[in-house]
């Protein structure tokens, strides 16, 4: 009996993959069958080359990774890259970004979302969380070009209760959307822009409903001990007592949590997890970090992000992958600490997890959907390679992707994205940029003020 | 009359320029005119077109930088990128690196050199200044590559005085090399290896000949302390009693000088450089980086560098740029320090002072060599451009290089190398590999204790 051609098959390739200790490890000359969205098997190269498929991939010298996820994101702000430059935070929020803002239309978000698009599945990644404003426009783009998302309309408390419930709106509306390539948070934006009141209305809303929670939470040590002057309290004990913590939580950030923090996140009885973006820490001169390892050792995830390009720059999640490795090392002075092995366990598994999707995706196995990436390593920068998970977290660059794939359905192929048209794009974007960087309304959006 | 024609017209694109105070400019629309390998005018698109030239290249929506410098590295470390991870500076080099390097040939220097140029051409790197063993073989290298390079054949006083002797006799003779291409420098290992007499001796030399010397020194706070408890003075104290801060020095790394070295080095006689390769800083866990800005307010300049590819994993000197620029922010605490167009000030001028070549490359100016790279920023991770030199700095990658040139002439056109056969180098190096990878004998170069 002739079996039913798979939907995918790539082969020849080295794959990464977890044990049943969740180590990451590498299977070569190796064969990943998809069908139906799904991965199927991984088997070796001979066997995948006698199975029919209506599609196939030659791997040569490619490693097939599950696509990365951006942890935490705001996809349309790529649109202000590069336009509040050098500056501390507040001045960042109250002088340019929060005026910028207010100008905001959902053909903005549009554009930035599809734009921001391009660039993730161009570096690799495949699933994005995203945290912002007129988020229909970016549920729209996703479904549009393939990417699966986690997404959530952000909300302050000045917004009055209209903003929560529009979040809620949303995440029960587009839950499950884009072939179940969308799932949906609540996303109010942070302790300091939400108050108590409206986080315990948003923890009840959640559990009743069944929806994740994604907010901004100690995001740095100056949030943390402003909580404390004003409140009394850290924001992470402000998430404790509002209910929030009885959730699935996915804290962005966390660089301001402190030691006393860790026993309360670690008796949450909620899944939480905690997304990092070191580049923009640096950028901003925060003085601490995401404590990673005080979050691995009480057992909670930590994910990979980029936060918006306009305090990073760039979606480039490999960098946050590599600069979470280095960063560290350098901050618990131990270079034995963040192995590679252990930052691809962050770019995979962990990350899935943060974003509620571990048993999905975040690993190239039976039954997970075929999100999976093929990194070139036939460069010069990669070459020789002494050891594989050093190769790629410290000599590869997100610009080594070749190929993109999603729910077994290939977005980029060979570096030529097939869903989104960038010139486009960016040519329509560039005619809008004057009216949405027009700040001489004195408006903003909300206040900065931890 | 018609004029003779330029070897080589670039046109349209932007230019990075600075002006007469040294600040970092672009201009657009703009034509770049080279002859016999130099430049001889920037001047408008329009202009350019009209003129004859022999070769011709399509800047259109790109950027025309000066090439990048990787201010100190050891470029055939290449072949032993990735073999010692996640280890501390001591195992690192006496458990790993040290005993490897016993059993370098000189075709595995050669093979190395030829992979690492293939990686710089690419990553728009076009001098580099390396300091290892058997450098005639790297010198070869660069003759035949058509790269920049400034050389100095490394010793350790173990090796007696023929180390040092063989340092002279190598700089000697490939000074001025390659067509003017190689610049050449005595190169003591440091003054944990070499010893003060040999310091001494190598002043006088480079004083008498007219050489330049290049040297790690205070490379890191360990070092520091160590010298002081076993010398009573700082790395940089031993560089100024032994005379070495009277010749025209090049110090790799300085993470370890001290505030009280500051002085020192500024009233150092010689022309004196630093060179910083910060990723290699955080994966080791050092304590401090180089302390760039104290070093700027003495009128020190700093050149970016890589280190070799044995502790950095990369030659990729954009990523040092970036690095930099974040982690100077990050560690002086002011966001608004080491802006992007200090860091491309850092990356063009203060690199090509660093090397020796301030008057020669660094700036796209009249009467500079033609060593020009253009970096294309149509891709989504570069658009939209509101602030250029953000985007090069923080947005662009290594990878964004599309055209490489030296002295006028295309190493590298649309990616594609034009002098250097990857493939056949990666293949022969790699049947190398297990001869050079043995360590069952015991042996190491040197032992590392400062």
């Amino acid at each position: 009996m002739t079996p039913s051609p798979a939907g995918l098959i790539i082969t020849p390739c080295t794959v990464l993959t977890h044990d049943d200790q969740e180590q990451v490890g590498f299977v070569h000359d190796a064969g990943i069958v998809v069908r139906e969205g799904v991965i199927e098997s991984v088997i070796s190269s001979a066997q995948a080359e006698e199975l029919p498929a209506a599609e196939r991939i030659d791997g040569r010298g490619q490693i097939a990774l599950p696509g990365l996820v951006n942890c935490h994101t705001h996809a349309p702000m790529v649109a202000l890259r590069g336009v509040a430059e050098d500056l501390p935070t507040e001045e960042w929020f109250n002088d340019v970004v929060w005026p910028i803002e207010s100008n905001l239309t959902e053909k903005d978000v549009e554009l930035g979302a599809r734009l921001a698009c391009a660039e993730m599945i161009r570096g690799g990644v495949t699933c994005f969380a995203d945290h912002y404003f007129s988020m229909d426009a970016v549920a729209a783009v996703v479904e549009e070009c393939g990417i699966r998302a986690h997404l959530g309309e952000a909300y302050f408390s000045s917004q009055g209760p209209q903003g929560r419930e529009k979040s809620l709106e949303f995440a029960l509306r587009h839950r499950g959307g884009a072939g179940g390539r969308i799932t949906t948070a609540l996303a109010p934006h942070a302790p300091y822009t939400v108050d108590d009141s409206d986080l315990t209305a948003t923890a009840l809303l959640a559990r009743e409903h069944g929806l994740p929670v994604h907010l901004h939470a100690a995001e740095n040590r100056d949030q943390t001990e402003a909580s404390i002057a004003r409140h009394g309290v850290t924001p992470i004990e402000v998430l404790r007592r509002t209910g929030i913590l009885d959730t699935d939580v996915l804290i962005a950030h966390g660089s301001g949590i402190l030691d006393s923090d860790l026993p309360i996140l670690a008796s949450a009885s909620g899944r939480t997890a905690v997304a990092t973006a070191p580049r923009g820490y640096l950028k901003f001169a925060w003085p601490t970090t995401t404590p990673v390892r005080a979050l691995h050792d009480i057992g909670i995830p930590v994910g990979l992000a980029t936060d918006g390009a306009a305090s990073n720059n760039s979606l480039d999640v490999w960098e946050s992958m590599a600069l979470t490795a280095l960063i560290q090392k350098s901050t618990t002075g131990d270079p034995r600490w963040l192995t590679s092995r252990q930052a691809l366990h962050h770019a995979s598994l962990q990350s899935a997890r943060a974003v509620g999707l571990g048993e999905v995706v975040g690993s190239i196995a039976p039954g997970r959907r075929a999100d999976i990436i093929l990194v070139d390593l036939t460069g010069p920068h990669t070459q020789p390679v002494h050891d594989l998970a050093a190769t790629l977290v410290h000599s590869a660059r997100s610009s080594d992707v070749r190929t993109t794939i999603v729910d077994g359905r290939v977005l980029m192929r060979d570096r030529e994205l097939l869903t989104i048209d960038v010139p486009s794009v960016t040519e329509e974007l560039s005619k809008r940029l004057p009216a949405l960087l027009d700040r001489s309304h004195g408006r903003r959006i909300q206040d900065y003020d931890t």
